[in-house]
């Protein structure tokens, strides 16, 4: 992305869409080139990422502050800072700071300033690297920024740095993500996850299996080499035995995806009940918030609304539903329908009821029709309990509340958080990401039509092109897709002269 | 401030308040210890300021970001900043970066990051300082700085890394000014006058002048140590010359408030002129918004509407007025006489005559009512000339616009753009603080008294107690009020072994 802004005003966007955009799409870049084949190209190794420029950026937060950081990458880093530094920067040993005087294209002085310098290849980008430290007010922000593309800097794209870095070798596509989903994290679950990965837990993982996977790929690639001679070097049980480990591995880290998107992006919980029993009110109060429409009359609620609080180390994302009733108005329909949906889809559904108003009858007829998945978990809350009793109710959780007071609702969010934690085990590896979630089923069903193409005896070249179905997609996850894998391992593994 | 947060969004509130009072209460806790006379017990030289207590805080701005800077300073920097990382900094030469491991007491992962090492007293603070580059989540950055809390840090004031700079000698008190300046400087007018003063051109011009007088009142308290002997050591009439030299140049230092203050917070701009020529009109087209209610009833406009832009390299502020014209009504004359003493304080008044409406003759006659001070300049603005011709007008500079319309806008700020340079000048030493400002005054009026008392032949201690005034004003804008500074000079220019 070529930066064409001049003013000052202009550029501060172009630094707030970079910041907003840093989370989201910081390997976007990459994985849409990895996706269109133009990976190999610009693979690891290539010294300079994408066309080869020197890129600089604000890598601290835009705003007032006591100190900004600004990063400069690229093969002549230190040529283009020496430029705008009043100290020679080639000659700085690597991870030093040097105090100097950082000047515009108009000899100007910007600011008095630290500048870091980082020796390729022990950097984060595995490219010659320069922070510069400045004063943090936005003007000089924008003049340093501005003063470093007037010496011949291009202004890096959203998550440049860290593609470079991934580009460089310096982490694969997962951790690249992690990244990503690091400067995202909002609470200490995502935090958690994106550390996990970051340290490359998951892409170790991922790299066994494939490297497993390769070594039955090999096997089946030679006796294709030497069909004529009908050798096989594969033993047909060992493979099928193989396969089902690997569907059932790679099936279990698929499966973990759920838990895991919810530990990032919120625990789905439905708020659902027949109309005027408070879930509205329920949903105000446990944001603390006036966040809903709260009516007395029944059906105010059409649309789900949705929103997000962190209870403990646990984000939920709650949504509010339409009463559910039997209705002829086609409107109040719709939104039933999606209340039920939105249940199917929780991990958890607060049920509400009304103490004044609900028999444990009722109660219970409206539980045991719940239409809501396996694993979802139910709480029965018993709301205006300031009004009457809760009845007692057997075979559900349940919880006394009177929302519109604010009573229980600390043992309701107490409550919560210790689902939350329950969710949120630190051992087992957690997929995250739609992509990589994605890439493991297509893993898995070409691993499937592998087995069964195999067991019903289809000939080896058939097989050997789901094999590399399989391993494309599970290489896609950590960025190594070059099919060449497959000949450097027969090539390395099996030296037989030929 | 021993900070007394546990929550994440407490915390969130508290950087936000330090970020936002940064530029402005930098150094005012100095200010009032130097005030209060507690100055010379924490004078430089101290190595622990104020508590001696290690101090953290987030130094670059709160928000989410590629890196965000976390700052560490105190006696022990190294031991506290040891506690959370996973190599020993102690060990770490200065202005060295390592890359290493961010834990909570708890032992968890916090970040990955990088700690650098800066040792007294080559710093900043002139302490010993660890900055922690940690990713920019707003979660890593509050519990980074709680981890360091955890640890034995207490969370730094507003300011007060820049206030122990200067209570380290690292800077005297007008260079720290300078850096809360530096920082909030949002144009090139503001931030080349913080830049100049934060290379201390402007303390070493009062440095100078307080030289000279310490001079001059060693040579005075020398006569009242040999009183009984009638010796008179200090020739009157040189005296009398150095204080008229003395009182010329801080008058002059003095008057360049009134333009530095104008470059730092904008150049002040009256719009005047009878009612509905379209003064709100031309105030929403210089900034393009919609920022003053217009309508064609005249007399809409009644309190001073006020408001900033950058034009150029300078900041102007923009006051639009109550329109001027005979009145009963006891709301609009309140406007009335707002708007002339706002007028009275501008350095431009833009007045807005209306080309279908006005004759020259009323032109003239309005312009040369104008109550105005005598170094405001006028530009007298013919607006609506898309209903009619602009007429001339001659002994007034004037210029056509069509408000409404947007037309004329530019050619107006491009004029602004040019008074706000020539009120730019670089060469000469300019004053932008209101402290400043006063002390200036102050000494001065002191001065004033000296010389009338010299020529009086009032007795020499009470002129002594004069001159002493006038030094320890000069002494509070720099910070050095020490007193002994008369009796060092005296003792090591006059070694007469008394």
């Amino acid at each position: 992305m070529e930066s064409s802004f001049t003013a000052g005003k202009s550029l501060d966007n172009d630094f707030r869409v970079f910041v907003d955009e840093y989370a989201h799409d910081s390997v976007d870049v990459v994985v849409r080139a990895a996706n269109l084949g133009e990976f190999r190209t610009m693979n690891r190794g290539i010294a300079a990422a994408f066309d080869g420029k020197t890129i600089c950026a604000l890598s601290t937060p835009m705003g007032m502050g006591g100190i900004a950081v600004i990063r400069v990458s690229g093969p002549d880093a230190f040529d283009l800072a020496n430029r705008v530094f009043s100290k020679d920067l080639a000659a700085v040993e690597s991870h030093r700071a040097v105090f100097g005087i950082l000047r515009n294209a108009a000899g100007e002085t910007v600011d008095e300033c630290l500048a870091t310098v980082f020796r390729a290849p022990g950097t984060y980008t595995g490219e010659n690297t320069v922070e510069f430290g400045v004063h943090g007010s936005t003007f000089i922000q924008t003049e340093a920024v501005r003063a470093l593309m007037d010496a011949g800097c291009r202004h890096a794209g959203p998550g440049e740095f860290t593609a470079r870095a991934f580009l460089n070798g310096k982490m694969d596509l997962t951790q690249a993500e992690a990244v990503g989903d690091l400067i995202a994290a909002e609470h200490a679950g995502a935090h958690r996850l994106a550390m996990e990965q970051l340290k490359g837990t998951f892409a170790k993982e991922i790299t066994a299996l494939r490297t497993e996977l390769i070594g039955f790929a090999g096997l089946l690639e030679l006796e294709l080499d030497f069909a004529e001679e009908d050798v096989e070097f594969a033993d047909r049980a060992r493979f099928d035995q193989l396969l089902e480990t690997l569907i059932a591995r790679i099936a279990s880290l698929a499966d973990s995806f759920r838990k895991g998107n919810a530990i990032r992006d919120g625990i789905p919980v439905a708020i659902l009940g027949a109309p005027n029993r408070g879930k509205s009110t329920l949903l105000n109060a446990l944001l603390g918030d006036d966040r809903a429409i709260v009516s007395p009359i029944p059906g105010t609620t059409r649309d789900t609304i949705e929103d997000t609080c962190v209870l403990g180390s646990s984000k939920f994302r709650f949504t509010d539903t339409a009463g559910i009733r039997a209705t002829d108005d086609a409107l109040e329909s719709e939104g039933i329908r999606r209340a039920w949906q939105t249940a199917k889809r929780a991990s958890l559904v607060l049920y509400v009821l009304d103490a004044s108003q609900d028999s444990v009858a009722e109660a219970n007829a409206a539980l045991n029709a719940l239409e809501i998945g396996p694993e979802t978990d139910v709480i029965a809350l018993w709301n205006k309990t300031d009004l009457a009793d809760a009845p007692a109710l057997s075979g559900w959780e349940s919880l006394s509340i009177a929302a519109a007071e604010g009573k229980g609702i600390e043992a309701l969010k107490v409550r919560l958080e210790a689902l939350g934690l329950t969710d949120d085990s630190e051992s087992s590896i957690m997929v995250t990401n739609l992509r990589h979630y994605e890439a493991l089923m297509e893993s898995n069903a070409s691993l499937v039509t592998t087995r069964s193409g195999l067991s019903n005896g289809i000939p080896g070249d058939l097989v050997a092109s789901d094999v590399r179905q399989a391993l494309h997609h599970l290489g896609t996850i950590t960025g190594e897709i070059d099919p060449e894998d497959i000949l450097d391992h027969i090539f390395s593994n099996f030296c037989i002269g030929k």
